[in-house]
């Protein structure tokens, strides 16, 4: 029957753990055995250190290379510290693809590294992985497997389907043939579809698809994962700089690429800085959130002395101190509308063509639009509530040009950074929130010092 | 050679627009020809419909299809209020899979779909879209093709293939060759790896891969992406209720809905309603950005309604009016932070097995923790600009009090919606803000007047 997936109850763990505390092997290897390394990965985040350990000595040895690939990071370093160079290297590294085992092998301290390396069998294995290790993480040579299937272009069908033979054997998943030259150059793909409906004695190089989509093993993880996106590929070759076949990326690898690009976005628009979760440590969280709240201490002690500055102002007119707060939510608000959306739409390349001047100039009618309409309503809610002409005035004047700045402020500041190869996403959060009500305080006391004075 | 990718330049696309006002039809042609169908998509966004016709109607036909697939949805239904039914029927659906082709004849007006489907000619086809059609678009029946590549498990490796090859001709990418019984019960997988290896005699029976991870088609689209994301798959069956296999789900679909839900919690944060993009018209923008300022403008109104009922202690004390900002901004800043770490951990699942209670108390702990840091050192800042004592202490305490109010809001709502039913991104942004806003005004003010009144 078709296996279905495993759903983790807080039933099924306490099980899990009264086996471990009883030592109960028979249960454990039970319990464990017919799950997806990806599931026992998940219940490795409910375990202890020593628990885990004890599941995953009773793991079928196959297991644990793929569990190791789907534990989280700070969970797998731990863990690695637990085992010797040559048990990593003969439990997993053998059965891993070469692109996971470089990753993992990157993540341990540097002696342990070429501990590890040495005591790998297969020295091509080890070779390829050295090579994977001189690549930066972040680009495609980081994300690329060298395990793939390439034929010539000069061989029939009948050899490349024993060539494909031989090497599917180290092969996951084949989705495509890669096509290369005697000198290994990419030249195209040949679809399995074509491979089995062709002549056995065709040729290669006359039914092949000479379309192919490649990165070069430099090129940024971001921009592959778009291309990947855009599309629609399932799979991407990886060429060095005179074009020769290196390695491929597959999706899966790319999902992961998005899903973090998505939420380092998220999170700093939050004010969270580092990957951090619901379910990491008091300390860990306490520093992720810390520095932006002391940003906004900064923002609002550098409030209190524009407020400060209209003490008189304020003695006289407390009324003018009742919608301190509005102004300086609202600009917060039109700010991080307007940043945000230039993040998203820089982040998915979809703004166009438009200059900086137009898209500033857009911004304002949208501000002046948005502004008049609030502006308004505000004006006939302070006619309603009998408050003096001067604040009515002041208070509406000030909230258009709060949210005109803030808009334009909002719009530029992501610009300019991704002119300046800043990640335009630091923009958005308490940066721009804490500039904008300074900025929106100093605006509106000013307008309202100028009408008392006209008024009264 | 291996083709690379397409960068749409300003200069590509002016030249594009003069061959299209010349009615060049020849450099059109050229310049769109060996362009990839999502490469041509983008250049729409590009241009007015006219144009955009001009190059559609100079296409090579079949790249019309996948040109429609690629187009975004509000440019593709102008589009098609240009063709007529039998235009839709004959040039695209023929040539797409029965997802796309289902998707986008669900967009179509309600009379065209039927006169779309009237002029499909293969029965099967149109057959095929018609139960397409009836599954929500959400779930996992509206996110699935039906060309896929199934093999019964008494068959022989011989007669697969040969099947195999009939199959092909209908299905894009094979990935995975899915065996069922004889009723069409999903009973696993076939990797092409073990077939090319296999004898031809083989039964299927003996040779395939019992362990399949499925979905129904009822599942949800959001569900689907994260069993697709957690297992790393690029392709998952859909069974209906009894466990027959009706078509299989792709990852490029789940890369979407994957960005989709993504874009959707982003904007909900930064308080955008609908899903717009920087590039649409300022009416569009203006009408996604105004709810939430309004919301902020209640918000505002409601402050300044707090702020105004301390209004004798302001006039008395009106350095008690220059803190407003700073302790609105922090419980905006702390409330945000917590309940996007939820609404992150209630996405990826990630929250772990700890009750809402422990949850809660966790946030108090961080909460304290920061209150404890950002108070002191704002109470030493009071202290050094020699502020009045009752000032001093109330600010601090004040602050203390609403960062750990605004954690426990932060935290408590998002997970209070999820249990409803309802999506916890809608605590984050605006609706937050503004509630901590108006509650942090209250707990000031209160605090301050206390204190005032014990030390003066």
């Amino acid at each position: 029957m078709a296996t279905n997936r495993f759903e983790l109850t807080r039933e099924y763990l306490d099980n899990l753990k009264t086996g471990i505390q009883n030592q109960d092997e028979m249960l454990v290897k039970q319990l464990t055995n017919e799950l997806h390394p990806a599931d026992i990965a998940e219940i490795f985040d409910e375990l202890d250190i020593e628990e885990a350990r004890f599941v995953y000595l009773h793991l079928d040895p196959d297991k644990g290379a793929d569990l190791l690939i789907e534990l989280e990071e700070d969970v797998r370093e731990r863990f690695l510290s637990f085992l010797t160079s040559a048990e990593i290297a003969s439990v997993f590294i053998d059965n891993m693809d070469s692109d996971d085992a470089a990753d993992i092998i990157a993540e341990l301290p540097e002696a342990k590294q070429d501990e590890v390396l040495s005591h790998i069998r297969d020295v091509e294995q080890a070779g390829d992985i050295v090579d994977l290790l001189s690549y930066d993480e972040d680009t495609a040579g980081g994300l690329m497997a060298t395990e793939l299937i390439a034929v010539q272009d000069d061989w029939t069908v009948s050899t490349c389907l024993d060539e494909i033979r031989k090497q599917a054997e180290e092969v996951d998943e084949i989705f495509f043939v890669y096509v290369v030259n005697a000198s290994g150059v990419l030249k195209g793909t040949l679809p399995l579809k074509k491979l089995l409906l062709a002549n056995v004695k065709t040729l290669v190089k006359n039914i092949y698809d000479t379309s192919v989509i490649s990165v070069k093993t430099d090129t940024d993880s971001e921009e592959v994962a778009s291309i990947m996106e855009k599309y629609d590929l399932v799979a991407l070759p990886v060429v060095d700089s005179i074009g020769r076949l290196k390695g491929r990326i597959t999706i899966d690898d790319v999902v992961d690429v998005i899903k973090e690009e998505a939420e380092k976005d998220y999170q700093m628009i939050s004010g969270i800085s580092g990957d951090v979760e619901a379910s990491d440590s008091i300390f860990q969280l306490t520093k992720a959130r810390i520095p932006w709240l002391f940003i906004g201490l900064i923002g609002g002690v550098l409030g209190a002395l524009v407020i400060g500055g209209f003490e008189e102002q304020i003695k006289m007119f407390p009324e003018v101190a009742f919608f301190i707060t509005l102004i300086t939510a609202m600009g917060g608000n039109a700010g991080i509308q307007s940043s945000s959306i230039i993040v998203q739409g820089l982040a998915n390349k979809s703004l166009g063509f438009d200059s900086t001047g137009r898209k500033l100039f857009k911004e304002i009618s949208i501000a002046l639009l948005n502004g008049t309409i609030l502006s308004t309503l505000l004006f006939a809610y302070n006619l309603l509530m009998h408050h003096s002409m001067a604040l009515t005035v002041s208070v509406s004047l000030a909230l258009i040009s709060i949210i005109v700045f803030a808009s334009l402020f909002g719009t530029f500041v992501p610009l300019a950074l991704n002119r300046l190869k800043i990640d335009p996403a630091v923009a958005t959060g308490p940066f721009i929130t804490t500039t904008n009500d300074v900025i929106g305080l100093f605006v509106y006391f000013m307008i309202s010092r100028f009408f008392y004075l006209q008024f009264i």
